[in-house]
């Protein structure tokens, strides 16, 4: 396999530490620069001190500037930044002929109205977003293999997404009877220093918020309404708890008119049996959080209730991991033409 | 206020001791006997240390026995039991004319058909259940003043109960659509020595379990089903979370066709404006257990989704206090006359 | 017992929450004012949701000036501030003949040179600290009943003062070789908004911090030296471990020449058997943080090691109560003439 | 470099589990053969979900006895067995030719009499165990290319002979003054189900156990008292604290009469720098246990008192990993003549 030199933009959030931490143990990727404003010129293990002695430990921070980046002879450049801040390295990057994969929110909405409606501000570049492949390996794997830019998605949308995908698109359940509900580990927030994310604020605390329209409604909903062929609007809840990574999931669904309810599980295997990080349980397991943490893994399982005819679908992953970073290197391996699993099992 | 001797029966796990902790505060109850086969001859403080120093730190434990709770003179008794041995209990304490509440499930489903189908045994005194009153006294305050067996709600059925109730009983909610996701403490599974319930099992780790049908089915359903005036099936999925205690209920529910949103909040003040322990939070608050801890209240949000005409109701409770043993105290007060709050405010 | 009318100063940080928390409870202190220069004209229960509908849950924050204290008829006044911020509001406080109890590190430390070394900085008041009591009832009951200003102490000295005590005042081990683990919980960092206090960089870690010349050693070292007649230097390492609360502290000293272990046990009961909130733990448990939560008290046990001949002290404590505001309720109700457990059993 | 087959003996324990994970990532070992009682005849997979997927998830547990073992052609064995059963397993391994890695402490300790000192049960193959090596690559290098039994280190040990051994090789110390503190992640206590380790119980917890003489004090004596050359007692509290995984040791010890505070640096220096797995932090950072968790490294830090001419000696591991797994790994390298740091990095 060929090997591919790398670059990461804004390496200072859980997130960005995360691609790092993976990047290290990628066997055909090489990481050449990365970028920080806040800590150019200090090593990665100076601002990391987990990182000493590991591979790019001694890798020093540049500051988030073009040249730079240019000049690492990266030919693939992640983007770790706030919304809105992404828009503006995209597009030179693109530009200049390099591969972007975007982690943040300014790329994953098609429709500049929708994204002004869950945003609450103009879409940062419409034009490219238009072109840019939505990073679900699992629904766009033929598209991501030439992409120039991907967005990649939310850490909801993805445990989200993948479990109703196959129901929505074979009409299996009535989208009108979406309701979902899901819990995150408090790195999702990011390393936002504000008070509710102190220790003292979470432990020992569970709680909802972004009631009853969080932001990752707009790509759900536009990615089921892809696959139903028509809108779908769902209601969705995220909550808080007091672990570092991970997001379970549980979705409720009425089955339409007339399904078996056996069907539902022929359109889970015949959707993940061969992909590599959707694990189907079994009808004695329940995706548990811990069996994801720090793999790229989504855990999945379903139960009908012929009392109610609803299906519960219920679903667990490591949210800096197949919610955000590993799922940007599965995207990376997709786009570099590498096995998808590489350094990532 | 008159003053009132009681008795704990079975005070080994968390309910009971929170029961103990909290009667430890209540300046009208007098604990004279705590009954445990495991502990029995052993003084309080020497089984929980927390209890050193204390009012009851060195009263002494005696046999699960009808014998010793009698000769105490104990006037009402709590039983913080397993269902099954619980009613083996109840029986004769009732036939000796002391006034029992029952923390266990055995007299909380009127219908013992339900019991069978969500316990899956037969019902263990259902003459006795049938005269029992359920110790939700925001709904069942006028019958505890005089009831001889209360039986107290679940922890999950309180933090689901409460918040639909009233929306159920004026119709503004249409009841085939309620679904309902539940995330507690571990301390909900009592003091059971199973590897599932190890920290390193339960930190850092968040799982779904009783899915689709989880026991505390049967007392919701009964009471909604009541509220509503007609059979009520809803979805419900509890999950386990690393927290010690508290409760957080997320619910759906489609609004009835016509029914102005308003009516949410005005049913809502309606309800329980006036009751001590059901606090209706404002526009900018969402319930957070941490809040609730260690106290017994159970907070309440509500939210309407114009999008999709669905009402998410929230609730958080601490599953020992208003889920357990406060709620159990909250229930003493009313039966024995006093004001409701007493020794828990 | 004669009632107090007291206020709270500076009330937006836990120890000042706590306080409020537990005056709540309090039969015979009433609360009349808090001050909060961030949160003026709020409601105690708009800036603290946990305490709405509860005793205080209406009273509002007045601004942090010295008219609205005086006005407010209160005869004694908790400062629960920022060191040097706390001796601004103790001398007028104090001049106007009000009695205060100061949570701050600005009276505890009689040395104005001992207070500079340790805090960096001149000493605030010194005059004052000359005259302050320090507030640690088992040591300066007596005194405190006429006291004018009380140095309510530190939370990890509480924790490893009245361990040491009784030891190094009989002589009974080497003041030369006592070295000192503590950890705490990250209430104890107070409300800061900092990272290193975010939960995702707390949770599953423990770090040690302050090493080798931590600020509370002044105090300890004061008293210490003052029970041996003589100048004590300890080492003393605290570290931050993943709860909300609790101190847990561990003290290794090798005994004097000559003497019986058996001296210990008897020293240590003679100090404390009749004091109301140490505990002296039996030959079979050791402290244990979840058992002092919430409470007032000190659990304390000790081990004799013949192989190295060294005694292990250890003890557990709410770093907010016992360590903070509990305590200053304790010498509040010692001041007033008090049950000295009122209002914390 | 050459491939060996290796075989996990009882790996139904954290650590077992963990040296399959770590196995797992190995590029030169290939794992044949997985034993355990319990699981016999069910996949790794079905018995610990996490591993569903990855490279030795289909692999079939067999019987814990020698046949299944010897058949697989494993020529290395890592035993993962309680003390005691080690031993049972480890003599027939051996004669059969095997070369056997030990995690239990059945040949760490070199002294009969000190075994059953510390163990309260005689030693269980004495003569295996004085021809053991200890499995401290970093002490025991050159030994343990050529062992046919290594006897790897306690969690504890591991933390607390590493940063002592050069100061105590060079007399720079007192010996007679280390006193040692540790806090362990509950997962030191094995899949113990015990009340003691519910989640409830360990949750919001901090507590000392094994005072005054936990076993680990055999094996951290017999190597420092090699390293002194001649007796040397030491004072030990380990404590539990609410993460699951991660050791935090602080060591206090009065220099020798003499020596300039610098050396104690020089002589890590010297130790340490050419390392893969001890990382010696600079004057700025202190260990915290988070930068270590999942990895093989022990972060080591020292700081000089000037006030008590102590030094204060901190450090951190992933119990499982450093303490554990990880490090037979570490000497599993070494013994198969591969880079000390394969599939560790």
């Amino acid at each position: 396999m060929n090997s591919a030199k790398v670059a990461v933009v804004g390496a200072s959030g859980y997130s960005g530490e995360e691609l790092v931490r993976l990047l290290s143990l990628h066997p055909t990727a090489e990481l050449v620069a990365l970028t920080s404003r806040q800590f150019a010129g200090q090593s990665l293990a100076a601002v990391y001190p987990r990182f000493t002695g590991t591979r790019y430990g001694g890798l020093e921070f540049v500051g988030s500037e073009m040249a730079p980046i240019l000049g690492s002879g990266a030919r693939l450049v992640f983007l770790a930044l706030p919304h809105g801040v992404a828009a503006e390295f995209a597009k030179p990057l693109v530009a200049a002929g390099l591969r972007v994969l975007d982690l943040s929110a300014d790329f994953r909405i098609k429709d500049p109205a929708a994204y002004e409606e869950f945003y609450g501000e103009k879409a940062h570049a419409p034009e490219l977003a238009a072109q840019s492949v939505y990073g679900l390996p699992e629904l766009y794997r033929a598209k991501l293999r030439d992409a120039e830019l991907v967005a990649c998605p939310g850490c909801y949308p993805t445990s989200i997404i993948l479990p109703l995908h196959p129901l929505v698109k074979a009409r299996l359940i009535d989208v009108a009877t979406i309701a979902v509900s899901s819990v995150s580990g408090v790195s999702g927030a990011g390393r936002t220093v504000k008070a509710d994310f102190l220790f003292a604020e979470c432990n020992e605390s569970v709680r909802a918020y972004g009631v009853p329209k969080h932001r990752h409604l707009g790509e759900i909903e536009q990615e089921l309404s892809l696959a139903h062929g028509g809108p779908v609007m769902i209601s969705f809840t995220p909550h808080l708890m007091p672990v570092t990574r991970g997001i379970h999931t549980t979705i409720f669904a009425t089955l339409s008119p007339g399904v078996e309810p056996g069907r539902i599980g022929e359109a889970m295997h015949a959707a993940y049996d061969r992909e590599p990080f959707v694990r189907l349980l079994g009808p004695s397991s329940l995706p548990d959080t811990k069996h994801v943490t720090g793999t790229n893994f989504l855990d999945v399982a379903w139960r009908h209730d012929p009392r109610t005819n609803r299906v519960v679908l219920l679903s667990a992953e490591d949210n800096l991991v197949k919610g955000a970073a590993g799922q940007a290197v599965q995207c990376l391996n997709v786009m570099c033409g590498w096995a998808e699993s590489t350094g990532l099992l």
